[in-house]
């Protein structure tokens, strides 16, 4: 209904009504609720002005979208069922890659791009056979089944052919096994194969390509501040990718999920910036390729993280701007010195309080206990909120760039998205 | 820019792009983020049934709206910074009654609608000289000056009228005062006077109204089960309010923040279900009545209130279905008996597990002490978390129904909407 208005929309202003996008790129921020992206604006602003800038999600706002699983797995989901959701349009079990409650394995639309003829990509800053990538290009029971997984993205094959032709991402840990080699299984297969992301820029577009950065996930965007690292692999998927039958990429930044499951305030907003980066990326990109579509949005939110607490009407994102590391990287050289607190300070770019510096250094030397005492100081001084080490339910924003925006505008459910991208990809219903 | 390409779509689809709203219904839900209206659906949701059915807020979400106060405030707003952005367009400090950082008052888009010669009106749960309906209807300094706030809805006038036409909600305690009796004042001008809802549905709409039912905010919605408290308000003041040259109302429901203040899932749910039923009333209405626009938001989020908590992917909304009365309600009830368990568990309508009847009858006999061990164990039992008794910065919903609806759409700041209001009501910028 929603889709035939818009057809009817673009009938009247002259666009040919069955044009549809020629490439499509969906990007997941995992993890990525309405808070995190508010808390983003601010921290994001420029201090130095009166107004509050706009951010690049704020531009591209179009509606919300609704994210529980299957009714067995109650009303809040995990990433795999998140996924599962988002890639083929069923509401599955949290756990599931790309199968139903019957275990039975679902088309997703990346798979039907494949089909269609499209070149198809992942670029996350996870490992390549985490939930999310992997319930876009395979299928298992679990998404514990990593190596499976891992497995599936060389063995599955639709119509002969591999079902991805750009991989980009960690996981070293399952690509590169005592039992199977699956890195070169691909090189011998014809694929580029790169470990570095500054070979990302320099590689050429005349072969399917598979770049593993990381023994499982990426570092940190904390850790690696000169480089951009899921824009960088989305500008050379994008580049690899690009041809006359178009395309379907996946992009995630996956690490925003992992930095609130942690309840770590500074890596979230270290990874939304690194995404941010992305997404102003493409969005000069679809401005230049307006056959392009860009759908954004989240699997869940993480953490019950809220931008205020403990009844201080305030939130202050000053003191997670200065940091030099991550959080668990800062916790690892605290630990190995004899002032802790000396480290933490200069890591971190606060000049703490004598009351900031005893927690510190009378925190024992243990990298977690450490790591809690750090991001509780950044909690304390930021006033951010946590309840909770694992998801909740509330709805997620929904961003879209392109002459399509529309159709994915005001309240939807996950399910919504991928069966709109089938219906613009033409898969019979 | 949005408003251009509005109007442009409109006369695309013939009809008068001059053409404006009659009636604008202006709906605050006050501390209604986005968790607390996820929570809702599924709270709502009918479980003998496979779907999980769109709320009326489902179906008319457009957008979402940042709510930060003037920068002397920071950027988390109380309800009174809120209401000045929602009600004139201009971010003030926290505690500002339509005024600006310098204390000037702030002509407001009710106020304007009255200088047009439209009627306009309040029906709101709090007391009618609370934040909110203040900031829309008067000026003042601080937001504490309950006394002066109710002096000024009868002291201020526009063109030689009161402001108001029709005012519903709480507030004897400020209207009828030692030193002043403001509702023989209104009586002797002129109005009707009433102060049991019971009358609401049978006073002629020949005069204007004036109805307070209760000392400050009203009973909550769960102390009042037979008598949808909003929906009654609302639909008094729109019969009340409907002439030839149109009307401006404002509708509050007040006490989801309060009840996310005291971290009150019950009463918080219960408020939504208050609101939604004013809405879907309202939805009727700009159907049969295409020449009204409604636009609802909220203010600001309260409580850190998260759906899903302590690690635990579940929220479990039955528990919170049962209840006999509110929870502070159930307290005061607890506290008089001898086995205040059995009267939590007849109350609460839950069969209390003996840890939890232990918990309750160890809890010291006192109001409040009761009140948080009752909100605690429905918190446990339904995995809802909280991280403040204040507000937090979370961007908020925005909502419209009638066919202006696009023009508060994607991502907008709170002082957008009365902006657009200002414009369609021809104010000169
Ligand atoms: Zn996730
Ligand atoms: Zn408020």
């Amino acid at each position: 209904m929603k889709y035939l208005a818009t057809a009817l929309l673009a009938a009247t202003f002259g666009l040919q009504a069955a044009e549809q996008p020629k490439n499509i790129i969906m990007v997941v921020g995992d993890g990525m609720g309405p808070a995190v992206t508010t808390g983003y604006r601010y921290f994001a602003d420029n201090p130095d002005t009166p107004e509050i800038e706009d951010t690049v999600f704020d531009r591209h706002l179009v509606g919300m979208a609704s994210t529980y699983p299957a009714h067995v797995s109650g009303l809040v989901t995990d990433s795999a069922a998140g996924a599962t959701a988002l890639s083929a349009g069923v509401k599955s079990y949290n756990g599931a890659i790309a199968v139903d409650v019957d275990k039975k394995p679902l088309p997703t639309v990346l798979q039907w791009a494949k089909e269609k003829g499209m070149k198809t990509g992942v670029a996350v800053t996870s490992q390549i056979n985490h939930a999310t990538p992997a319930s876009y290009a395979v299928h298992n029971d679990s998404r514990k089944n990593y190596d499976a997984i891992a497995d599936s993205m060389f063995d599955h094959k639709i119509n002969g052919q591999f079902v991805l032709d750009v991989m980009l991402g960690g996981g070293w840990d399952y690509f590169i096994r005592d039992d199977r080699n699956i890195v070169d299984e691909f090189k011998q297969a014809g694929y580029h194969y790169i470990s570095d992301v500054n070979q990302l820029s320099n590689t050429p577009a005349d072969k399917p390509l598979l770049g593993l950065f990381a023994d499982t996930g990426m570092d940190w965007a904390l850790d690696m501040p000169n480089q951009p690292r899921l824009k960088a692999m989305t500008e050379t998927a994008v580049k690899h990718l690009e041809n006359d039958k178009g395309f379907f990429l996946l992009v995630e930044g996956s690490q925003v999920d992992w930095a609130e499951h942690g309840n770590d305030i500074a890596s979230a907003m270290a990874e939304m910036h690194d995404l941010a980066l992305t997404l102003e990326w493409l969005e000069q990109y679809v401005e230049q390729h307006p056959d392009t579509l860009v759908v954004v949005t989240a699997d869940h939110s993480t953490g019950g993280l809220t931008i205020g607490a403990n009844g201080k009407y305030e939130w202050k994102p000053a003191p997670l701007k200065s940091l030099k590391a991550s959080p668990i990287n800062i916790a690892r050289l605290a630990v190995k010195s004899k002032t802790p607190s000396s480290v933490v300070a200069e890591q971190t770019g606060l000049r703490l309080t004598s009351k900031e510096k005893k927690a510190i250094n009378k925190t024992e030397k243990d990298e977690k206990a450490m790591f809690k005492a750090i991001t509780k100081l950044l909690d304390k001084r930021s006033n951010t909120g946590w309840t909770s080490s694992g998801h909740t339910a509330v709805d997620v924003q929904v961003f879209a760039m392109g002459k399509w925006k529309q159709q994915f505008a005001g309240h939807i459910d996950n399910t919504d998205i991928p069966k709109t991208l089938f219906q613009m990809l033409g898969k019979p219903q």
